[in-house]
């Protein structure tokens, strides 16, 4: 197994040169903090990840949870990873110190979250999911809640969940059906079930607190009766014992891959004693649930990127060391063989993944920084960066999902007949990047978020701020010789997002929302490659400023990688933006004429 | 587990209507066989899919093949289909009438392949590679080596393989070391290695009987000095008893998917008696071994197709069935959820998998045919299909394994979590399929076979048929105005593709091999996507044949679905080629730049 899982140098790039995470200490929030600070808070991450969760990256997939006598085993490390994620104070590193974190700014938290996801995206699961829901309960719960709860979460004793898909209702959260009966002594009766719940059952914790979506008897029909309970596996009694709450683990799902981490089907209230307690006001659950859901999907597609990563350096590890062929026009056979990383296609292929991670990884800092800008800037600029992260949320999800997926695919692709064999890691990255499409929300519901959501929100307003984004980038690579091409095509493109929006909206006002959302899949990859490429060209001003300053000679060969990255996608990833404006501005609405009968046969 | 995994009137559509299987009837060589013959093969073979290799498809993933005591014991059923394919004379099905074989014509003889394949790809590979390798000793063999193994072979008493990879010389055949010294006797001794073969040992059958490459002691370095050998698991003594060849299991690989077949790791000559007998000529092996080689591209290509059209109709079968969510606009909550194949975007998500399969289906046909056209045309014509199968075959290889797994990725799409678990099949092809971009040649080895040595040939000759045989379509359908817009589109862009091919040509002439061939891969994409849409157009013009010719009631929705699949196919997935025109015409040449240092941090 490849022993790099990150590069601790383009980490430390975005941190320090591309995103500036030192002028935050700059805000009183976060004046007691610096960068030797940060730098340590990385250098423990690193190590985390190397000593205990990449050790057992496959020996988690190879013991897949299991559903035993009603309990779910899971791998015994479990317990240890949560316990030092604990003790070590990683899931409470974003609170504020008055309440025991470590008021960590987000750019660095999530960057060792990355750390960990590349390390071992199942095991770090775990802990991610309990900050959620602390996050959850901290936002909107009572004094009491969080007292009951938050401690124990953030100690790693308690596993936190979010529960909200059910049997009959998927992606359509306005139909579920588990109640919510008001009870004497301020809880309530819940019943119900709940599908596909992350961790939402096992062995390695005392208990697990869920986050779940329920009805309140009378509460008004769709998404605007739904409230939020904390309902735990199992309740304090009077003498503060843990006793059973009736929350029944129905069942594990085998699944393709992420198999460190269990996912439940949960059944609420078999025997009427199951308990919970709302959450904020009634009906308002939706609203509520949507902080955590929002911060999960960017969290999926840091996940999506941090494994992708792992799985681009196993296949530049191989790539290096395996020897196979000769160089094109060198026909000799007596010539040795040269490593494959010097075939053109092997590079091809190895650029094509680093343009993807790396790309998908300064997005999810890019977020990371919004979310600081909130908590340090005042009420107007915050109001910016909120309409920034809401438009940059389905992009941030979905492009390291899906492209995550045809990286790690060419990542095992270089490994050839190796690859598809499990003495590689890759086809276990295959295997487990799958999920990242489907939860939290599929592409197909990203896209209608994006397209249907928010970019008509505020009438454009968040769209607005998006294009100053990256004309201010645009403005700033002009500055460089060696960028004004790149950001002359990158205007161009943005041009051409701006027509397909302005050509759908008014499609929208003249045939209405099916025609205007048909192909809402496709706008959000035309929207995603010029949210990376936007992504690309920071980069790229950050490399060209250090190189003009003089950069140190052990940095060169890194300054240059990072230019041929952004070079290749430029030059190969851009361009496949002219077919999706083609097909976006098209009027044949085929997909919505189509018609099920048509599809017998 | 869907019931459906092929469409036998779209199977019918393509061999009646589309590429008319029986006018073949009309030369001497097929004018035994008769419409009513065909019909009752195809619906022998699918009757033998449904009873026999369907219902096991799961079950020999679950219990993969092990090597237990130097013996490769695989699923008991194996020795089952091997047995009924012999005895229903599937495996020699293609051989002549006087070598006891049906002379079926391909076009029939493949899809009954493609049948199997969708039904169950691994159990398929056994009697599949057997062919292979029969068919290479009745081609180049001497008729002792024939009557010796052959008819063994099509009992299914006796597996066939290829076996060429070694362990230091994966796609890079000119450095195998496997040995061959000639003996008294009339045969060679074998000593080496051999990686990644499959179906190379397993307890379904008495004996294996591999088509093995290796060198002749003496013989010249690289590809000029490859031989071809016979050379058995188990050899007959002189009194006719199988005695061991030291052919040894040295291990079996545990892979992604395609678990109901093995991949073995053989040791040859450990014991200095390996005994092999020479196919043909020293030195000619390669050349003998392509005919295989080619056959097993294009049966990749084929198994890739039934693959993700099985998926395809699991995927459509789950749409159907799950009900969630509203139509776009319909906000009211009370109304009831529709199945989730009346929302657009998963019918564009369909009409992706449709247009992918059933566009590369038709292609595999399209091979099939020009395979049945040499049997009975003159020279000069069996000349130009001879060409056309050159240039074809890295696109009938390539196309639908890469598209395969994008088409089984949205398969799984469609059913959301349900599509990663391993209650539904959507995981399996996924993981199935991943074999397909790698073995018989990468999809970068295509590449350059395609650009490399298959454009250029004979200069330009194939090329130059293909371009006609593309260009007989667009006038085809220029006379249908329904296809005419199409027609156009297609035009359009095969001028690109020439344009493209002439670029490419004079880099080589000016900047040598490496230039030229380091985006063979994107080229290779660009070349498919015009060959598919040109096989989309001869559907077309098919389907506006029977629509004036009055079709049947029970057609319409067929043909009105055909109609779509063609409209999906040009309007979102031929304005893809934009892109790969734009970065295949560029003169930044970063790949073949680009340094391994650059790779470092």
């Amino acid at each position: 197994m490849a022993a790099k899982f990150v590069s601790e140098r383009n980490i430390k790039f975005l941190l320090y040169e591309v995103f500036d995470v030192e002028s935050l200490t700059g805000y009183d929030y976060y004046r007691e903090h610096n960068r030797k600070v940060f730098d340590m808070v990385l250098k423990a991450a690193v190590k985390l990840g190397k000593d205990l969760l990449f050790p057992i990256f496959e020996e988690m997939d190879r013991n897949q949870p299991e559903l035993v006598d009603g309990e779910v085993k899971v791998h015994p490390s479990v317990k240890t990873i949560m316990k030092e994620f604990g003790e070590g104070g990683w899931i409470a590193s974003r609170f504020p110190f008055d309440k025991d974190g470590e008021q960590l700014p987000s750019l660095v938290a999530d960057v060792c979250e990355f750390i960990f996801s590349a390390a071992n995206y199942s095991a770090n699961a775990y802990p991610s999911l309990t900050f959620g829901a602390s996050h959850l309960i901290d936002s909107f719960g009572s004094k009491e809640l969080f007292d009951t709860y938050v401690p124990k979460m953030h100690a790693g004793e308690w596993q936190g969940t979010m529960a909200l898909t059910e049997p009959e209702a998927g992606s359509s959260l306005a139909d579920i059906t588990t109640t919510a009966e008001p009870a004497a002594g301020g809880y309530y009766l819940i019943k119900g079930q709940k599908i596909f719940i992350s961790a939402g059952d096992h062995d390695g914790v005392e208990n697990v607190v869920h986050l779940m979506l329920a009805k309140i008897e009378g509460a008004p029909a769709g998404v605007k009766g739904i409230s939020l309970f904390v309902v735990p596996k199992n309740r304090l009694d009077d003498n503060g014992n843990l006793v059973s709450n009736d929350v029944a683990a129905a069942g594990v799902y085998h699944k393709l891959g992420y198999r460190g981490c269990p996912i439940l089907q949960l059944s609420m209230g078999d025997k009427n004693d199951c308990r919970g307690w709302l959450v904020g006001e009634p009906h308002n659950g939706l609203m509520y649930m949507f902080q955590m859901m929002n911060e999960a999907r960017i969290g999926v597609g840091m996940g999506a990127t941090a494994m992708a990563t792992a799985a681009y350096y196993a296949a530049l590890d191989y790539t290096k060391a395996r020897l196979q062929g000769r160089k094109l026009g060198q026909k000799d056979p007596h010539l040795p063989p040269v490593p494959i990383i010097e075939h053109a296609d092997v590079k091809r292929m190895l650029l094509f993944q680093r343009a993807v991670v790396e790309g998908a990884l300064a997005l999810i800092m890019q977020c990371s920084k919004y979310v600081d800008f909130q908590k340090v800037l005042g009420a107007e600029d915050r109001e910016k960066y909120h309409l920034l992260l809401e438009i940059l949320t389905p992009i941030a999800k979905t492009y390291p999902s899906e492209m995550g997926i045809l990286s790690i695919s060419q990542g095992l692709q270089c490994l050839g007949g190796s690859g598809y064999c499990d003495d590689y890691p890759l086809e276990q990255y295959y295997r487990d990047c799958r999920i990242h499409p489907i939860h939290e929300g599929t592409t197909g519901i990203q896209g209608m978020d994006l397209l249907g959501r928010k970019v008509i929100m505020k009438n454009g307003q968040a769209f607005l701020y998006f294009i100053n984004e990256i004309e201010d980038a645009i403005g700033a690579a002009r500055s460089y010789s060696e960028l004004r091409g790149f950001a002359n095509d990158l205007n161009t493109t943005l041009t051409d997002l701006q027509d397909v929006t302005q050509h759908l909206i008014t499609l929208a006002q003249q045939q209405g929302p099916e025609a205007f959302l048909a192909d809402a899949t496709l706008y959000l990859e035309l929207f995603s490659i010029v949210t990376i490429a936007w992504q690309w060209l920071l980069q790229g001003v950050a490399v060209q400023k250090a190189l003009q300053n003089g950069a140190k000679k052990a940095d060169q060969n890194f300054y240059q990688g990072k230019m041929f990255a952004l070079r290749y996608f430029f030059s190969y990833e851009l361009p496949k933006t002219q077919g999706l404006v083609r097909r976006l501005m098209s009027d044949d609405q085929l997909t919505v004429e189509m018609q099920t009968d048509f599809f017998n046969d």
